[in-house]
């Protein structure tokens, strides 16, 4: 257990919630934990928004990540599942805020382009590529812990690409505005 | 300072938060304070949210309210909009969960009516109906104080009339999509 660094990856949605934690030592990464957490069956929404706080806040508490990774998809059907989507993605940054760990966000293609080098990969394909990277002897059954381990392979990734001028890069709206002009709504 | 009750109203956005804290005393309210978070000069969107956690925790943790009010609007101009304040919604009731304060959420035509009775009422109406009730000597420049002053008396309100039976309403989506059938996308 004596890493360098330890990177929390999140991935965050209304029926489920994936976090996967990575420590790295010699530049190398593997798997510290990875956990779903179900929120189907809570018909209460800020039950579901509680759930996410704690179970977040519990991770951070315990495996003391250095950098919080979070997949933050810009886009969604409707403005009901973004403002939803948008709730369950605030109470897991405040979580990480309120340890003060540093946070990230990355879009989903950014995250499949880093793990597979294809922005258009699919979940299936980001699962393989996860799996044989980290060496995980059996997949977990749903796609949500693999696209937490992949955020925070995928940030683990960047910061290298970063190390050599030390630099951080906050990926977020400028970022994704600067790539996507078209898509962005004005 | 010697309340029976304290209620902390919210009003989130990605501009502006307000903050109004009342206390209740003998069945009638009284302004304890109001704030108003500037957050239109940060260009960082998670230094915002981050801005936002810390003052609502810092107010919590000052003015140790029993309930916590929110104005909570479902609809938005576009997807990126709704992204947003879904996440300073989040950030806002994180920090409420995180001290354990039973959180109420109340949609802005909810507040209007609860507040001048009339469901499409100006900001400018609710202000001053606001400046009536409590009794505000001299109004506050903009509408983010008087609106989370008005999501606080809305709560209070409805729990006064909901009091006989000793019932908590905790509005959110499902109650708004069974008095709104009509305006939920499918």
């Amino acid at each position: 257990m004596d890493y360098e660094r330890i990177i929390i990856g999140i991935d965050p949605g209304t029926n489920n919630m994936g976090v996967g934690v990575i420590g790295i030592k010699k530049n190398k990464a593997e798997v510290i934990a990875m956990d779903v957490l179900k929120l189907d069956k809570l018909t209460n929404h800020p039950l579901k928004l509680k759930k996410i706080f704690e179970t977040v806040l519990r991770n951070i508490d315990h495996y003391k990540p250095d950098e919080f990774a979070i997949e933050a998809p810009f886009f969604g059907k409707n403005v009901q599942s973004m403002l939803k989507l948008g709730r369950a993605q605030g109470v897991a940054i405040a979580a990480a805020l309120f340890r003060d760990i540093p946070v990230f966000e990355y879009s989903p293609r950014k995250v499949k382009q880093s793990i597979t080098g294809k922005g258009s990969a699919s979940k299936e394909q980001v699962a393989a590529m996860i799996q044989h990277i980290l060496t995980i002897s059996e997949l977990p059954k749903n796609f949500d812990t693999t696209d937490a381990l992949a955020v925070a392979m995928c940030h683990f990734f960047q910061k290298k690409a970063d190390a050599p001028a030390g630099k951080t890069t906050l990926t977020g709206w400028k970022a994704f505005i600067a790539e996507n002009p078209k898509r962005v709504s004005k």
